[in-house]
């Protein structure tokens, strides 16, 4: 039987998932156990004997790190790369670089769970698109409508056009495919693609660092994933 | 008076430019001082407050590395990179992987000299395209001529015509752009940007790591070009 299928990556620990902040748009460096994390994921692609095509990630750096430490454990150093905010993580709006306790001891546990489990649930928006943005961030320069907030529901309109737009043609191309990306975005994406109720979402969470494997038919529907290897190995 | 400016940078050290190796096509990895020098043309680049809207490199890890720390540095890692085979260092033929003192000693200095600084002067030719190459080389497939050596005056040709084609076209609509490439591919384009003659080109060499700076006219007609700082410095 023909499967077509397609790694997606949560990038590897990040700064900030170390010291349990609300992250989103901001630009955090992957930790040093975020680069092991992502130097595992490489050696077992590479085992596996994946071989890329194309790659996809988001303009934040720690999705960007993860796929370069990947792809020179691949020596795919050379693969074009296509970087894009449609990729990035949720923006978390004002909850971003706040700690997650913190929040959870001003807003309460539940309202914390929805903004970050739930599917229509908007944190508190920032007051501007500089706010908590170091100087100008020109790699947003071209966007019209800079999001403040974003729930995840906000998140996946972009996230599944891009997957629609750009993504989904090149991979029915039969090109072999990596996307890095972020809990939220990929969160965003298995729920198109498995049919997911906006119930069902709240218990999916994506560890970092472990790929994804995604199995398509080979008239490319969608049929189910598996993670490549556990956390334990 | 507006000035064009763009940056073209020769790769850090490699593993090989150590060893004394001809490397060419061959993909190696920056050796440390190569990483270091790239990290110090990025804080340079820093420091003067260059930011740039897009990328060139070639395919080979050693440019790639070179700009992907750079952007690092710089904070912009988000930035679009274009890899190009064309912007390749030189294919050395059958004196890839040679040592060059051994080759000095084999065909005597005037003749290597020719091959390296030369013109028109093309080294032995490889037999295929898969001798010297470890298994597949996906990144070349559709390549219909894979070159199995090349005279400078070869590199040239390609390199000229992806400038014309790609890389003069962006530029002139006004992004700032970086280039990190090779030692002959680099003099390739200086020699094409400078209207040199063969004659001049062997005396042209370019140190690695440091960044070249272009100037234009506000036409966009090539006018003298300067390094961003001594080795020395």
């Amino acid at each position: 039987m023909i499967v077509n299928k397609i790694i997606f990556l949560r990038h590897g620990e990040s700064e900030w998932n170390k010291k349990n902040c609300f992250t989103g748009w901001y630009d955090i460096n992957l930790s040093e156990k975020g680069q092991d994390e992502a130097k595992l994921a490489g050696q077992v692609l590479k085992q596996e004997g994946w071989y890329f095509d194309y790659a996809f990630t988001s303009v934040l750096k720690r999705a960007i790190q993860s796929l370069e430490i990947i792809l020179d454990v691949l020596d795919q150093s050379w693969l074009p790369i296509e970087k894009s905010w449609q990729l990035n993580e949720r923006h978390y709006g004002a909850l971003q670089g706040m700690k997650k306790n913190e929040m959870t001891n001003k807003y309460g546990l539940e309202k914390i769970k929805q903004w970050r489990r739930g599917w229509n649930y908007i944190p508190p928006a920032l007051k501007n698109q500089y706010e908590k943005f170091s100087g100008h961030d020109f790699r947003y320069t071209y966007l019209n409508n800079f999001p403040l907030t974003e729930s995840l529901e906000l998140t996946s309109r972009r996230v599944i056009a891009y997957w629609k737009e750009v993504i989904f043609p090149r991979f029915k191309l039969g090109q072999s495919i990596i996307i890095t990306a972020h809990g939220n975005s990929l969160r965003a994406l298995l729920k198109y693609l498995n049919y997911l109720t906006a119930n069902d979402i709240i218990y999916v969470t994506i560890p970092t660092g472990i790929p994804i494997v995604y199995e398509f038919t080979k008239d490319f529907q969608p049929t189910r994933y598996y993670y490549l290897f556990n956390v334990s190995q």
